[in-house]
């Protein structure tokens, strides 16, 4: 693992911004940072040293997954303050904090911790620089991510073999979640979406207790976290003989996607590639009912940067993995959705989800 | 549903908290609140009114949900921007957030919105008053928690007939989870704890690939959510013939577990419930590895108010629901845990996860 490497990284990213040290509460970023995968921590990069502040639950953890990190066993009081007193200790002038995932609350009790003379100067909101560092995966992650995406289209192709017309939504969210983990998901990376027939109007339709119609769509969402790291896919296929229009829709998605995973480049804003997607949509006025951005990173968290979303000015850059992802929602008809997780490479980009998109009826 | 009361008590409670108006994020205390559940959202109370913005991906969903609660499908921009304008023209005063689950680049970013003149007066940082209030569960949410911990209390009974020697963790997670969701969960509450052999010391093992073994203890730490709320339930059996002193382990958490439950009532304190299961390990020396809190609120989150930590001053009232789970964890030997969750009734307590709690040798 890299994590001496990513540690200098964000002490280089810190500095860049006016800080001296760095409080990481975040556990995707602590994870990052140092490996450590317990609930309760705090992470701080100080004086070119690392300290890792946990509970006693994970004194076996701690030692085992933080390697090259020192670990502090917190007991009898919360982690923040001990973080904050060592912090206060070795003498540093600005430390950084996330704003985008540090509360108000969290900032005032770190600041009752602190001498009053320094009380309003220590702490400094930063703009997320672990999460940034984060947007770019190394060779490490990739082949991590790689095998996420790779057990999640396997479970796709078992899907196709098991996708009956009179099973409900969770016999097939929960088939496919049993899959997963015989396939050693350690979870799914979010609620497995199953949308059928009319509920596939709904672009975030969990699984119900409704039963796949004799005739109809069905839109599967589903990922899965190995080491981790989390996969994201959609795939939709049509129960039955499908209308004219139905079919014109579908052709119309999959242009759509495939249009903006292919101008994913180095240098291409992610604005660009959302554009992609919704223009082939606008021919044909289908744009309306595209209510959400086309994208989005996934890593060690499922909703990562960059977004892929209207106007956004965000360059991609190669070892970024994006979710391309346009739908079409039609309210009391149907809906489907397509989305492939795309790694962006030096020389443009690789689809990691390589499992069919072809019209499919079964 | 009772949203037109849970409302009314919000904006009481916001208002003697010196504010006439509160912006509610949080999608728990969203949903608590008008019932919508989609992820991006933001409610305000003010004025009388309540008003729910969302984006277009929920103009169904929140139509269908957030009955009796005005919804504006916000398109084009972020949410939060739409609800602070909305917030200025009604001309409220004071609008209180949660501190607590508000961070602090929202912070910032809703002052971006607000004119200068009333920038830093208009929001008002509250302890958590949603959070507080559903502390207290009203007749539709027990009778909603009472159906997941059955569901729980089912399941765990199914896997004892499925346990055995040799079986992955995984494997029991997965089919523990496969029966979840065919007994309707729409997801587990927390990624499902499988813990056996020397891996039971680890009070947050998560199931791996290690094999259940011919003797030792597993511990199953697992919870369902049903219609948005969840359960939570710890058992920990022994697969062949114990040693003496794992069997005074077992009998010791047992007395502690039981020793807790036995005062849950109104006007306890959150700390005496967890210094009496305590104090049954500190007679033998065991408390020193008993390294978490005994316990915390249950409802729409996995983890709510109140805390059942040492020293906790907080009273318990008629309508909460916690967790009881003291542990003992040695490392390099083995641990085990015992949860049951708790409703606090006027008359004292009621064991809503009645399954067997006496010592198991499969």
């Amino acid at each position: 693992m890299n994590f001496r490497a990513r540690k200098a990284a964000a002490t280089r990213a810190v500095r860049a911004l006016g800080a001296d040290g760095l409080l990481v509460t975040h556990p995707a970023d602590v994870r990052y940072l140092c490996g450590f995968t317990g609930s309760n921590a705090a992470l701080v990069l100080a004086g070119g040293k690392s300290v890792l502040f946990t509970d006693g639950r994970y004194t076996l953890q701690a030692k085992n997954e933080a390697l090259g990190t020192r670990v502090t066993i917190v007991s009898n009081r919360p982690v923040l303050p001990a973080a904050c007193e060592w912090i206060v200790q070795t003498g540093i002038k600005r430390c950084g904090f996330d704003a985008a995932v540090t509360t108000v609350a969290t900032l005032e009790s770190l600041r009752k911790e602190v001498p009053a003379r320094i009380r309003r100067s220590l702490f400094m909101a930063l703009p997320s620089p672990v999460a940034r560092l984060r947007q770019v995966k190394d060779s490490d992650e990739i082949s991590k991510i790689r095998a996420a995406a790779n057990l999640g289209c396997e479970l796709f192709d078992d899907m196709l073999e098991y996708l009956r017309p009179g099973l409900t939504e969770i016999d097939v969210a929960s088939t496919l979640e049993y899959r997963a983990r015989q396939g050693g998901a350690e979870a799914m990376s979010f609620d497995t979406i199953v949308a059928s027939g009319e509920r596939s109007a709904l672009p975030h339709g969990h699984a119900s207790m409704a039963k796949l119609p004799r005739r109809g769509f069905v839109t599967l969402d589903f990922g899965v976290v190995l080491d981790g790291y989390m996969s994201d896919m959609t795939r939709t296929v049509h129960l039955g003989k499908a209308q004219a229009s139905e079919r014109d829709v579908y052709d119309a998605v999959l242009e759509a996607q495939e249009a903006a995973v292919a101008i994913v480049a180095p240098g291409v804003t992610a604005g660009e590639v959302d554009e992609a997607a919704r223009s082939v949509l606008r021919r044909t006025g289908l744009d309306r009912w595209f209510t959400h951005s086309t994208g989005h990173g996934v890593g060690l968290e499922i909703h990562e940067g960059p977004r892929l979303g209207a106007k956004q000015t965000q360059q991609l850059e190669p070892g970024m993995v994006v979710t391309v992802e346009p739908g079409v929602y039609m309210p009391g008809q149907f809906g489907l959705r397509i989305e492939d997780m795309v790694l962006v490479t030096s020389g443009g980009h690789e689809i990691l989800t390589p499992s069919v998109k072809a019209w499919i009826e079964l």
